[in-house]
């Protein structure tokens, strides 16, 4: 047969088979990522989010994801979904990387059907205190960093358009996110949902000249984008940090969880670390930064969301490199600007327990904080004891499960709550994953590491039982016995606790109001 | 049901479905890109590419990738064929990128049926000879560079295993391209290939401690590494360029071609450009440099294999941002270490056709080279006149169909050769695709192009029909009429000539010798 272009072309040839003959518009469609075909060349920008929703053809049910790269001073989330209200759709899926009390006007989206299915990460606020109500029709997904980027490489959760808040971005989708008034540093969160989701749309404050550069998510993601008068509160975008702790409780823990880490012969050159931005944290790290002064070692990388004080051991020589999947403070995000040594990481890379070879699995040490432990080790951050939701796992069970070393710190007792219990209200973290408790009155090593308790006995570490610690825990919260609050095993399920591999690993039922 | 932690978990949850409970070892399976599970933290490194191979399952009739960033100094796709061999593997595809002279081993490979079927966008030397004769079993596809992440993406071409050549590379497959004996810069046309691949092995020559730095392709890409004493002849990597033509014939052509592209309107801020590393093109290039200081002008962005003359345009501010594929010499690699608006493009973003939007979609010009240039204005640069494979589109079709302006500049003859043909022997790139020609007598416009003949004609540059080009191109060679050497339609097709977007714009049949 001929084809267009007047080629004598056969319709089968052997060894290669059946001849689709050029004909001067054919596309491809088999695809492992959906693409959306747009005329060549042509703008992408759409006139507002409402025109973004009709084009990408979202309808009833359909799954809009965000990313939490500007914390608790993000507006995106909350525009976009009350824009899908005006428009009168309902039953949506949303699948934000966090969720923060900034996003409080959501249960009101919630109370009238409009979502009725969450996946997260992480929720605080407002909206985790309507999850574990049990407002949401359906229950909601509580993932891992690691394990939301599985589950959207896996097509387990199926996007059907992501959000992409943009601190800078050009007409053709190339988003930057070190320039502008939101300049937050990596996208780490937003990578999965950029190359997987069917559409992708770019909500920014601040259109440039094409291209945006440094391009840090690519116009082959995009398909529209759509300039708003903001996409957040700058000062509240890089308000993750506290300050290091200063009460001389958190101090002794953090020396110890210092010292847990150098007898157990990690503190060498090469050594990777990880901690929260917690205060414990962030003096834990303080202390590691001295050991590693003293005894001249470089470490390989630190990782995680990134602080300034993580950039300050980079500028003094003790890692040779970051991996960063989100910043914590301006600090950082010059750092990334500026250091070819500072890098992003995606939550894929950074802990995707199906990929080959995560960040997290090259890691010595992690230093964890704690809701509850109990007495096999099991670690609760998504609950309160009272059964609030107050988190969820974020990279906890991530990062516990590839570092070397798992530290939790926590106190004794928060008040008249004991930390160590008996059992977990909520399993977030299987104790499996972790290898050390420190508090302020000792440490207790998880038998399935007989190496670790002979090289710390040997560094005159006074290690105590899990079992020890739990009564230490009981007596300083003042009880002779753990009350767990009542929980019906008939009641309704408000929230799966998924584990990273996509398995459930708990379950959160409603709480029981009384007779 | 209790999951292995203990917890008490629905088989079922209303509003989520069936439940997977925790089981401390699962790992989900289905995956958009294909997952090797290896031991969290382990060592990627292998002892040679034969325990590579074998750790990959590669059997008879697998598909191994190759890129040709060390281009004719390459010795990563010998050596591991060459291993191939010797396990007594047969029936092999194998998909370079391209294959240069340097490749010329293959070819007995080829002959013994170790090898049976090639992908490419690009062959030239022995291993193109060995396809024209149809010495391989299966017919060859060439491809383009678009067409071939199109292809991969896609999973038309199926990879089993990727071999990456690392300039640098740690035990863990992070891969870095600015440092190291070989370092070459963007691996634009690996990148497809490691994410897609069934299994990637990285190839070093340099092995350095975790983490490689900065990162070219990540860890969460690689199986495997592999330690050899070389990959490459440094000084042959990059060789790729020629220096700016000298003589009158050429220079005019080039300068014509710059006034062409002023004439056009094209030559205002926010300019885009790309050319290839051919004399004429790069004289091309200089002309442009001129005309843009003159006007002073800031372009937007210069795309494609880049060379030291087009980085002196960004270091002359002359562009604000590059993007890059391919090194051609140590100058552009030095500036894409350096430089943070030097920036990689995987060959997907560069020219992939069913992705969201490719940077040659936004080329305002484009300077192609051509073998020959017919009466349609269809471009053959995949064979020459006597049949002989000497190349293929490359980016050639790609940058074609997205620019708004593309110039084929040619001398009218090559010798006794027209350049200018009734019809080309074979059809690389559409003539729907193309805009002017320019030669040393004269241009040509696309009648397609009504908008281009005023302007041209109103910037007072003389301009001739196809058909007239055709006839001064048959006198400068000394010809009354264009011999077309015989080729049997019934002769054996050795490879199909595959458009970008899957579709097959032309066969390439054996040559019939005399009868």
């Amino acid at each position: 047969m001929l084809n267009v272009a007047g080629r004598e072309i056969p319709v089968f040839v052997e060894g290669f088979g059946d001849v689709a003959p050029f004909d001067g518009m054919s596309i491809a469609e088999r695809r492992a990522r959906p693409a959306t075909q747009r005329r060549p060349g042509a703008s992408k920008v759409v006139p507002d989010l409402r025109t973004a929703l009709v084009e990408c053809g979202v309808r009833d049910g359909a799954t809009l994801s965000f990313h939490h790269h500007l914390r608790n001073g993000d507006q995106v989330m909350n525009t976009v979904l009350a824009e899908a209200a005006q428009l009168g759709l309902r039953n949506l899926s949303i699948a934000p990387s966090s969720i923060f009390p900034v996003h409080a006007p959501l249960v009101e989206l919630i109370k009238r059907g409009v979502i009725t299915r969450i996946y997260t990460a992480y929720a605080s606020g407002p909206v985790a205190d309507a999850i574990a109500a049990g407002l949401l029709e359906q229950p909601a997904v509580l993932q891992t960093h690691g394990g939301r980027a599985r589950a959207i490489e896996s097509a387990e959760l199926q996007i059907d358009v992501a959000f992409v808040a943009a601190p800078t971005a050009d007409d053709y989708g190339n988003i930057c996110s070190v320039t502008g008034p939101a300049a937050c540093g990596p996208l780490g969160y937003a990578t999965a949902d950029a190359q997987f989701a069917k559409h992708v749309v770019a909500v920014t404050e601040n259109l440039v000249p094409y291209p945006a550069y440094p391009v840090e998510i690519s116009q082959e993601h995009v398909d529209l984008v759509v300039c708003v008068p903001t996409i957040g509160d700058a000062t509240r975008i890089l308000s993750g940090t506290t300050t290091v702790t200063e009460d001389s409780c958190g101090l002794d823990i953090a020396s110890m969880a210092a010292r847990v880490t150098e007898a157990a012969g990690l503190l060498r050159d090469g050594f990777s670390f990880q901690t929260g931005a917690g205060g414990i944290s962030l003096a834990v790290a303080r202390y590691i930064q001295e050991a590693m002064q003293k005894k001249k070692i470089m470490g390989s990388f630190a990782s995680g969301g990134i602080t300034g004080q993580i950039v300050e051991m980079l500028e003094r020589g003790l890692f040779r490199t970051l991996f960063d999947v989100q910043c914590f403070d301006l600090r950082a995000v010059q750092s990334y600007r500026d250091h070819t040594a500072h890098q992003r990481m995606s939550s894929s890379l950074y802990a995707n327990p199906a990929s080959r070879g995560a960040v997290v699995d090259r890691l010595d040490v992690m230093i964890l904080g704690a809701s509850e432990i109990d007495l096999d080790f099991n670690v609760n951050v998504t609950t309160a004891s009272d059964g609030r939701l107050i988190g969820g796992s974020g990279g906890h069970s991530d990062t516990a499960a590839g570092a070397k070393l798992s530290i939790v710190t926590t106190r004794l007792n928060a008040r008249a709550n004991p930390k160590i219990t008996e059992r977990v209200r909520t399993l977030t973290t299987p104790g499996s994953t972790i290898d050390v408790v420190v508090t302020e009155a000792g440490v207790a090593v998880n038998p399935r590491r007989p190496d670790l308790i002979e090289a710390l006995t040997q560094a005159r570490i006074p290690l105590l039982s899990i079992s020890r610690l739990h009564d230490l825990s009981l007596m300083a919260a003042g009880r002779t016995k753990a009350e767990q609050p009542a929980t019906d095993q008939d009641n309704r399920i408000v929230a799966l606790q998924q584990y990273r591999d996509g398995t459930i690993i708990d379950v959160l039922r409603a709480a029981t109001h009384g007779p």
